[in-house]
């Protein structure tokens, strides 16, 4: 039986040798391990996104898994490690909201008020703190926990070495405020979380929330607006329909992105991480008074 | 004995997951696979480019690899899936014309027209197209095939799955319009496929073209001419002559490259993909009337 | 029990498919290969960058470890290809001073001097010039010994090929002239040796030079200066003190380094490799005249 692969998933690129470092101290405690890497392309620092690409992806790797996530502004503060275990997967990351999205699989209400904080482990889930110093590489950096503390951690545990070794049960995980974008009759506002290397602009509207607004068999009705641009249908690929331009569809991630044709959509419209977009769905019942897109409120 | 290793050839570049979550499905499907990343920097959507570089390359790689090329402007399309099984490889991707150059290895007339479209497999190779949905990964998106059926498909291969499993038998394959370049008399004219990430421009004129005009042991008397300025002198290695300037070499691709020494001749000239470079041999024979650098009609 | 892993160090960047077939030759030779990159970042034939990441990183790595360590500016001329071995590790390489650092770890003053050359291999150390033909790949090019020369003797060695079946004995090894920064009483002038992707600058003044000054327990006295700027205060963290602004740090390399908080301090301060940094440690006894920044001579 094979031993769990250790997925890397981290924002420090690859053109330095930070990486490198990580896979060697894996390899170093365990010679026969598997080292997948997710990404290491997360937007520096930003955890938002590191938190929506790890519920994006984390299903399509094998069961046993052991994720080493690495988005961590707070490296060599007092935010503490933490390792996550899942029915599927274990997750070791530092607890400051990167795994938010992978929790709210579990409990759909995780991460979703207003405010950030611990937040209680979702059921079917357990946490432990990452607290067991044996378990780190030393000396240890104030700099590179994902070399130092993380990638050691998921090394041994993919040895066997038992969770409750590694540290002190945790009742609670720290949450970002991430509040899925709601429906309000027949139109989500939601915004872009970020652009992927061909420009194209990938939002928090998932296909989940689009089915419930009962867009499925009248795509073609669909409206999309953005930066002031309107976007009519919604296309089942960049070839749907043929020609140029901007186009609205359900992407790679599950979720609705814009995207232009034989372009970058994001240098196109100038726009970022951040920016509002809004999907009108066709009316389900055309005697109810349904809000078009000139009555969503102006965000630029 | 090792089982087959799989081998990942795209598009997509490294910034995003789109790489990880193939690589997820991979092992998936197959825990103990023996993943390799070939090159994930193919111009984007750039299917010559892609042609050229698995042509190049796949050779380097062990009997028995599978490879994974996606290039693949028409996902989603009616366009075909591909399994090709030539003696020493086999290759998934989408049939539109990424495996041309590889079948040329086959066939020397293979995408040798100035026509695209479907073409007989060549000699000693078989192709299948890859029909059977049951080893695709469910949902199948619109967008990324890479993920849902060329990496399942190889996966099941490198575990053993008949191609014939896979899908139907495919008498023809389709091919680019590549001509290769032909010299007349002592004269052949290329273009440039692309540049790598040095600046150095990549051309379509092989070691075999110029052997074959022979240049062999007359390197210093040879002349190429790129975007109005003449290289003389075929160069063994970046140093030779030791000195700066554009340089005419056989390059680690096989091809003529020209190069700029400690620059980057891809800003320096100006140029790119599809910019036309030719090549004057000597004259093997003073006394025929041979053509000269000056003889080369403009292109620019 | 494992055979000894292969880790990859070149300058060839991941955009092109150089490194991919190195890969390819790897894993021909030794199917079962575990093949790790460690970085293709190395600023491009900075042999100075290379050696100071190899210094910086091998040790990270399992004992037993094959380098291949490819910045070749020398490629296709008479330069050597030398195997270094430590007690630890293995390295093939061009024998161009780009393992003049790790050498260093095993004779303080390899590279140590102001002229470059020749040098003694360390104690404890062999090494041997590549010679042997028999285990290069066919045809070899003249433009690409990572791939001809150094992977396929990287593959042998790790099937258990012994050093001496791969070449002759060699007695001495280059060495670039890396003089490291010498404290003058309280003040120790270094240089920038590269940049990470974020900005940071990394300096050669390492944690060991900053401890025999005496720095430990008096971090917030120390001052540094760098392209006119002064900083005061040595940081442990990127948040400490909490704020933005030029922060000196001891960073992931065990080096200074100088960084902007939530900017880029390249870009930022507009300096580069090469560029002076300062570092004046507090008085270890008040009655003594130490030098102060302002004594610090300009160099910009």
């Amino acid at each position: 039986m094979s031993a769990p692969p250790i997925v890397l998933a981290t924002d420090f690129g690859l053109a330095d040798a930070y990486v490198g470092m990580m896979r060697g101290v894996i390899f170093s405690i365990r010679p026969s391990a598997t080292v997948i890497d997710l990404t290491h392309g997360i937007g520096p620092q930003d955890v938002r996104h590191g938190a929506v690409t790890l519920a994006d992806t984390h299903a399509y790797f094998p069961d046993g898994a052991i994720f080493v996530a690495v988005v961590d502004p707070g490296v060599g503060t007092d935010r503490r490690a933490i390792l996550l275990e899942t029915p599927q997967h274990r997750f070791v990351a530092p607890d400051n909201g990167l795994l938010t999205l992978v929790c709210r699989r579990y409990d759909p209400g995780f991460g979703d008020s207003d405010t950030a904080g611990p937040t209680a482990v979702p059921k079917d889930c357990r946490a432990w703190r990452l607290t067991n110093s044996s378990y780190w590489r030393h000396p240890v950096s104030a700099t590179f926990h994902g070399r130092d503390v993380f990638a050691p951690a998921a090394a041994h545990l993919s040895k066997g070495v038992a969770p409750e070794t590694l540290g002190d049960p945790a009742p609670t995980i720290t949450a970002l405020s991430l509040p899925p974008p709601r429906p309000e009759s027949n139109v989500v506002q939601g915004q872009i979380i970020f652009a992927d290397a061909f420009g194209n602009l990938v939002s928090d509207i998932t296909a989940d929330i689009l089915t419930d607004m009962g867009v499925s068999g009248r795509e073609s009705e669909v409206v999309v607006e953005i930066a002031g641009r309107v976007i009519t249908g919604l296309s089942r690929t960049f070839h749907d329909p043929p020609g140029g331009g901007l186009k609205a569809l359900l992407g790679s991630h599950g979720r609705l992105e814009v995207a232009l044709v034989d372009g970058n959509a994001l240098a196109a419209l100038g726009v970022g991480s951040g920016t509002r977009v809004a999907v009108v769905a066709p009316q389900s019942d055309r005697s109810v008074q349904a809000r078009s897109v000139n009555d969503i409120p102006e965000d630029r």
